[in-house]
């Protein structure tokens, strides 16, 4: 008898599908490198850690582990409500983001339909669509040469790519890796022009980074647009990226569609208590947002004094154009001991993506990468 | 215009979903009731609570909740491949083994194809199974008087329901919530039978429960059966259910296919270390294990003094046969502060499932399960 190819018998979007590459954790470069002094700044974490409050929530004694979760995340709920105007009956709570943005793709999207997002927009929105076998429709990006916001999502051009078979629109703001961002006019210019049957996501996962009182929150376009879904999530700015917590908020109608489309207990106890913690820690944010700021002109001097070319940035994170392969300039971070971000998955192969870190991580980053980029590249073709 | 009906534009199956009913939690019966001292065994947790040894991990002041946890769950995957005699890439990690249910069903299962499994089985697995908009095939379990595994699965009749749509049969061993098990010898015979190229999953969730050496352990089978997969949990006798991990064993090429229908990060980073750290802890298996075997003694012994009738259970519950509606008994109960589990979504409206707790805590269930099925039952029809 012939071996079964398991593969074959598989649904057809699992052969459309490769595992996602996360960011290299630093116990891996040890085991793999032997070295040790390693910085990441490789996955736009909060390098001022977690919120002390959310630290102390988890220890707790209370916190009984052996116990299920609240599956209905009441707390964390009321929290988020309080915090930004809401009713709890509107937030869908998920395993991160990530299981926020898949729940909403398998709850509008299927093999029939499509979803609109941009080139260059987060990798999450074309793998959710993919798993629900439903077709990418991907929008031209901004080119490189644009005047103020190269690589940025276009808005005429997402508008353009949407019709009669695209349920979802992802909309990034700002998107990772690009850390281009969407102006509050013209965004809401765009969700009065899409049809509005059509889901639009605005997936603000990087929001509290900015603080322009002008930034769009799209929390406050709820009441107008009903088919609006915002997205945020506990592993940016919180510190809680470990733990696993996001959320959506909708209409409340649109919210117990996402709610039955919804494994249980997917939210952990430690993570509803630890998130409800950290909302409340407005010390932690500010702290972190400032850092982040100042982090920030750090990154855009070094890249001036240097002659690097970067992407206009809001977010936790900078990326360069490296105006070579990004890959090997990587691999000879890491045997440095600092785990930066190439994006080839994103179609940007000679750029890098970085974290912004703390001053002094900011700097040794910086030193490592003038070495590199000292070095010249002697582009060795196919030889 | 007209309001947009989003229901209808979410794609069909969400219209079959109710979402689920976990276990009262203990803070909302607090809420709700304003009582205190309560007794949670509604959801089959360990009521020894957690290994010592995993909350000395989770006090490990490296779990930096700030970074992302490893997406390859490397350690984690190495101790269980150790500990059972497996290779780390026969290992899928999940967010609880639902959600390795979940990834089973959207890996194999899609609208045109079904799913396998028996009346009274786990709720998961409808529920999977509908969530990919898949059809549901029940085989009849065996009756409430077969003479020696009443409501068990009847593996005659599960092998019976499968045909050409059936891509993935789910059995569950010990099967919650009835507690009934199947035999080394017939579940052998049924995995010979049943076609080569349809995935069986079989759910050892309450295995370690079972002491019996003659109890099937799946596990020994994999190499004998390629389209075998075993699913195990950290949330019954690891006492991890807060924290949500769980996994399945199976071919390193299913393996594969699973892990590509697998949302990044989704077990977090105190989970992996804390179930590592409980996998080791043999004590408080092996104390697990016994505080169970002598509590199931308790509830078979005050069945019979009281006459209840009871389906066989090797698992860590008892489900009793009330002999009338159960949903009253389980509200009077509850304000008795005692949370039990009614089970009329599995058909069973008339049967509690109780969770086995420690001496006291049974010996409290008893007393108030004793004084409201003292009072004498009036069926009020339908006045």
């Amino acid at each position: 008898m012939q071996p079964i190819n398991f593969m074959q018998r598989a649904v057809s979007s699992v052969q459309t599908l490769q595992p996602y590459q996360p960011g290299k954790p630093i116990e891996e470069v040890e085991r793999e490198l032997g070295i040790t002094n390693i910085l990441k700044l490789a996955s736009n974490e909060n390098p001022l850690g977690t919120s002390p409050k959310a630290q102390a929530a988890l220890a707790n004694p209370l916190q009984t582990l052996e116990l299920y979760p609240d599956d209905s995340g009441y707390s964390l709920k009321q929290a988020i409500a309080d915090k930004f105007g809401l009713q709890r009956n509107q937030i869908t709570l998920g395993n991160g983001s990530n299981q926020v943005l898949d729940t909403i793709a398998r709850a509008f999207l299927d093999h029939n339909r499509a979803a609109v997002f941009s080139q260059y927009a987060f990798a999450a929105y074309p793998l959710v669509t993919k798993m629900v076998g439903a077709a990418l429709q991907v929008a031209k990006a901004n080119p490189a040469d644009h005047p103020t916001m190269p690589y940025g999502h276009n808005l005429a051009n997402l508008l353009a790519r949407i019709d009669a078979k695209t349920h979802v629109v992802f909309i990034a703001n700002p998107n990772n890796p690009t850390g281009t961002w969407l102006e509050k006019a013209e965004l809401h210019a765009f969700l009065q022009q899409v049809p509005p049957e059509v889901i639009v996501v605005i997936d603000e996962a990087y929001t509290e980074y900015v603080q322009d009182a002008d930034f769009p929150n799209a929390l406050t376009w709820l009441d107008e647009f009903p088919n609006l879904i915002v997205t945020r999530t506990f592993s940016k700015i919180y510190g809680l990226a470990g733990l696993r917590v996001g959320y959506a908020v909708s209409s409340p109608e649109v919210a117990d569609i996402l709610n039955r489309m919804h494994l249980p207990f997917c939210v952990n106890s430690l993570a509803l208590a630890a998130a409800q913690a950290a909302l409340a820690d407005d010390d932690f944010l500010q702290h972190s947002v400032t850092t982040n700021s100042i982090g920030l002109q750090q990154w855009f001097a070094a890249c001036v004094n240097n002659g690097w070319e970067y992407i206009p940035s809001v977010g936790n994170f900078i990326t360069i154009d490296c105006k070579r392969p990004a890959m090997p300039l990587y691999h000879a971070m890491l045997r440095e001991g600092v785990i930066v971000r190439p994006i080839g998955g994103y179609g940007l192969p000679q750029h890098l993506r970085i974290t912004v870190g703390t001053e002094a991580q900011n700097s040794r980053c910086i030193e490592v990468l003038q070495t590199q980029l000292r070095e010249p590249y002697l582009d060795q073709g196919i030889l």
